[in-house]
């Protein structure tokens, strides 16, 4: 499956200059000249997607311990609004084979210059050639939304900060983008959150960047438009500092365990997504 | 020492295409088009063994603390029966130029067809080219026992789970295989490890997948057939719960330091294998 | 800002090889092999500067935890005299490109033969092409000290351990190099730290391994020749034990928040050295 291709800056460039047209692992070269190798999506809608990014919970246990590296490592901190930063720093981990093992982050995450992206949930310790198949949502914007915000999530983000008390409910929500769905429907992105969530979101959409009631900061409202104020149990990453709880709330997946883990019964989330990573394309 | 070869996917492949002959560090592809850089042993029984993991203790005062990577890096949690999974996923660390310092995986682990495993025990933060010097002890196995497992060790514990209650005892044993000693004796294993141990073990094997008294499991006892079952302090790797001591067993070295750190008392292992790095090989 | 050298070990062969003079990042070649990427430093008098490591702090607050690379990783504890030991081990970590947002350690640290070293402190997340502007300090050295101390920082700290309880204070100091200034002063310097630290050094150098009065060992006083023995608020990296205040000295940057986070009061820091990694170069 290995595919050299010389100064390529994103699997849509690969798409085009060399009409590649299979799925698998593509090295590509960032504008700094740094060379990293990701997973190319070339069949959704036209393909030329980059994987740039996964968020993988590998403790709903832990709160904001080692591997919650889109939130915080540092413990539920207030000192740490931020948290571990990853969603607008230049800090890269993982690799593309393990990105539903671990949390990944490379180069393209904040070097490409893209419009949309495009989101699949991939069950925990899929190999790459299984991912498609294995999704149990996949889905993608379509109408360039980045184009107006530096052109991809990392300057995305530091537009609107993933950091505690940098604004609060409803009111300093960052985009929220419909999306068109590749595998999955509003049905079944309803049925992955808890009973309790359905209050709290319209399916369809994907949000960046909102605040819970308690002003904790989330990145990514996956398959949804936040309505409510009791996100912590839909939407992933964060800042550094979730008041509620005691800290039961800080982590990759904040709270979706609040009524016991993978229990889908009361605010908590289904085994499904709770057990698979979020994979994060660009185009 | 550099030595680049297109396209082969171990050492053995290196020896054979390119008779190289002479130890070092090589590149190779995986078969998913990953190239990554690994010490090749070209001498030990007609060479062409692939270096693919240390398992290295980076505080064994720590009990499943960062850097724990083999058992668990989220403590002492029976809500984490397989730790941090390394055993059976493809997430990678280290390098391998460090693998005396630090832990080590590189996607051969799990890409690599192989037939035996070779092990040596090398004091930490020797450098490379003093590994085979240095060792305390070296052997390898000849049946070929990976080609019932798989090929390689990822595959063999996926059929034999590094995971807390997954098992009982002797009734449950992975595979015990037996051992040709390229440096050191069945003497000299027994002495690595502290005088209690004599009861629990017999030399001249490699021992995969053991359980203990109280359900915990662990990955590899080297050097020996497991044949008690307080086998935490000769044992290492495990999965993220050791019921035993309130957590004091928990970590990539287990419980060696139960008499005391280093000490070679009681249950105790010698401060030799305590404080040298455990190096795997495929070939 | 590619460029690809061939078989080149420094940035300083880069220069001379193949005369780019350019500042960014490059592909440099160890001697056992490992091709890694960096940052060269090519106009700094006379350029030809390879960074080699950053020493960041990611969370003043949290002491001896996560992301403390250089200093420790698992608490404060007295059984781990020497930390994590990365500065005289050959682990590797971060990139080139976020070595202004996380802990950085390439081979060159251990494997480029050098005479002298230069210092940047950058704001944190800094882009690499701003690195130079965006400097609070720099400065290098100029007697090819080094040269005395097996030609990197990798053997001058196998010679004086970073390692509690090695030495006491004054009398056990490792070098002390005068330094020439290419962005700051004396006055600069003494003001990044705090008013009652100004007792304690006299700028115009840098210091490797000290201790303070507790015999906690520390690696780099950045700037300055450290003349008493509460070295713990200006001087960064450290073994994994510091007697005094209960482990609220252990960390990256020891104990720069004695007096509270960045406010420039009593022995803390200033807002600006707090919140700068420190780039490390070799020539």
């Amino acid at each position: 499956m290995l595919r050299w291709t010389a100064l390529a800056w994103s699997c849509l460039l690969v798409s085009e200059m060399y009409e590649f047209n299979s799925n698998g692992l593509y090295f590509l070269t960032s504008s700094s000249g740094v060379t990293y190798q990701t997973f190319c999506d070339m069949t959704t809608a036209g393909g030329g997607w980059t994987l740039v990014a996964s968020v993988h919970e590998n403790n709903l246990f832990g709160k904001c311990t080692v591997g919650d590296r889109w939130s915080s490592q540092q413990g539920d901190n207030p000192n740490l609004p931020e948290g571990d930063g990853s969603w607008s720093n230049k800090v890269t981990f993982g690799t593309a084979e393990a990105a539903t093992s671990d949390d990944f982050k490379n180069p393209g995450y904040y070097d490409i210059t893209a419009e949309d992206v495009s989101i699949w949930h991939v069950p925990n310790n899929s190999p790459v050639n299984q991912w498609n198949m294995a999704a149990i949502l996949r889905y993608h914007t379509s109408r360039k939304f980045l184009t107006l915000h530096g052109g991809n999530l990392y300057n995305l983000f530091k537009s609107y900060p993933v950091k505690y008390k940098a604004g609060i409910c409803n009111t300093d929500k960052g985009p929220v983008i419909p999306i068109e769905y590749d595998f999955g429907s509003d049905e079944s992105v309803t049925k992955l959150y808890g009973p309790n969530t359905k209050t709290q979101f319209e399916p369809g959409f994907i949000s960046f960047r909102v605040f819970n009631h308690e002003q904790a900061a989330m990145a990514i409202c996956s398959g949804v438009k936040a309505t409510g104020c009791h996100l912590e149990h839909f939407c992933v990453g964060g800042g550094g500092h979730f008041p509620e709880g005691e800290g039961r709330q800080c982590g990759d997946f904040t709270s979706f365990d609040w009524d016991g883990y993978a229990t889908h019964a009361g605010w908590s989330a289904s085994k499904e997504v709770t057990e698979a990573a979020m994979l994060i394309f660009y185009r």
